[in-house]
């Protein structure tokens, strides 16, 4: 099944693809167990897409996940998931435009499988974890490399994946697919720049789970993003950048300049 | 005027402190601007407190912002702040039990100024910030030593500093103290451990605020908790730890094992 949220009347609404494009409503919120489907429908193509969790929901991202980037940085293998966070309002819609901050000369795509949290979750065991996930979207970690190499060498990593528009999400939450075994890929102006297969994660979304919750509350609406595989490079104002995970769909972003 | 936060027939109010320990209610909330006052009035010393911001904060947290803190680590001067978030899972009303996680051995407390933001911020200059900030109150980033540093190795850091009940706040919020200079202080089992003077901040709170909102919007109800003094030491369950600031307050809590 795949779930979308969308704006319709100026309401966020969740809905469900039904056959040919079309897009029928659900009476609630999927985060609030409620999935009973309305008689509303709308051609998938007139939406004004929203990110598919709840208005603020919190980020946890796993720096370091693939063995392809983990090589191409020339770092160890993590014993532990390198875990950061990145602001609610970094959030962005399919469709909508990452913001290029002024000042900065080196900011990078990176294609990320998501988890989205449907119920919540404390102290799961990693064969109990995948029934507290909804389900799995694209994403794109996007990265100011010149402050986050800053932080890292302090020890920490925050502000860097922490800007505004920072994580475009999206298109849709697939429930039906198995984390473990999805082909992802970056395309920029149309060129296929990354890819990988998330079997190539050190931890899954089953383990990446079962970890944060030994230590957080994980609740409905919160995004994993797990990582990126090998291939990580420089967007720049101007240009469209796709994410596409194979059996979910493709987040599609522009790149603009700050206002002066 | 010190603003409290408290819940009253299960529902969560703000009020402020007129004379003689007596709470007075607000209508709404000063997180939505509107800080009329009602008539009714209870003694403060009957209240159950909550954290004092909006139910769920975004947390900001400064990692190294004391000279003193910086020395005993034995580190350089940072040239930017050192960032990190928590989730808001971890907050922690007043009076309220931190939970000694499982199986860790290594846990601390940190006596920290928080700033809590009253007004949206984005790209706001140095010497206007702190018109963005509501007031002030103590906040306790309790951390897991153990965790931090395996993450700090690999250059983040956030599972050290995120588990559930990791960041008491309270009691109030103070609107009328200067931020750059206050003593405070961490007291366990009523010995002071833990003493320092925001004035020893590298970065103010309005070098902060400023930092934080070259890239973040910051929204009302956000916490930046500004960094610990030089003392920090461990907590044990059956601990009563009290971190305190002249002029704003204390915040009491205790330490309990986390249930098997």
């Amino acid at each position: 099944m795949k779930i979308y949220h969308f704006l319709h009347e100026g309401r966020a609404r969740f809905g469900v693809l039904e056959e040919q494009g079309v897009v029928r409503a659900m009476r609630g919120s999927p985060f609030d167990g409620d999935m009973t489907l309305d008689e509303e429908r709308w051609p998938l193509a007139g939406l004004q897409l929203l990110a598919p969790t709840v208005a603020r929901p919190r980020i946890f991202g796993v720096g370091f996940n693939y063995r392809s980037h983990i090589l191409e940085t020339g770092r160890p293998l993590p014993d532990i998931p390198p875990l950061f966070m990145k602001p609610d309002t970094s959030l962005l819609a399919p469709g909508g435009a990452i913001v290029y901050p002024r000042g900065s000369t080196v900011v990078h795509y990176e294609a990320e499988l998501v988890a989205v949290i449907g119920r919540r979750a404390r102290h799961v065991r990693q064969e109990d974890a995948l029934a507290h996930v909804l389900g799995y979207t694209c994403g794109n970690d996007v990265s100011e490399r010149t402050i986050q190499r800053q932080e890292m060498a302090m020890g920490l990593m925050t502000l860097g994946k922490a800007f505004d528009t920072f994580a475009p999400i999206g298109p849709c939450i697939e429930t039906a697919v198995d984390p473990a075994a999805l082909r992802l890929r970056a395309r920029l102006n149309g060129k296929v720049v990354q890819e990988g297969n998330t079997a190539d994660l050190l931890f899954g979304v089953d383990a990446l789970v079962a970890y944060l919750s030994r230590a957080v509350t994980l609740l409905p609406g919160d995004l994993i993003m797990t990582g990126t595989p090998g291939g990580v490079g420089p967007l720049r104002p101007g240009d469209a950048v796709e994410i596409e995970i194979d059996g979910i769909g493709t987040l599609a972003n522009t790149v603009v300049e700050e206002d002066a």
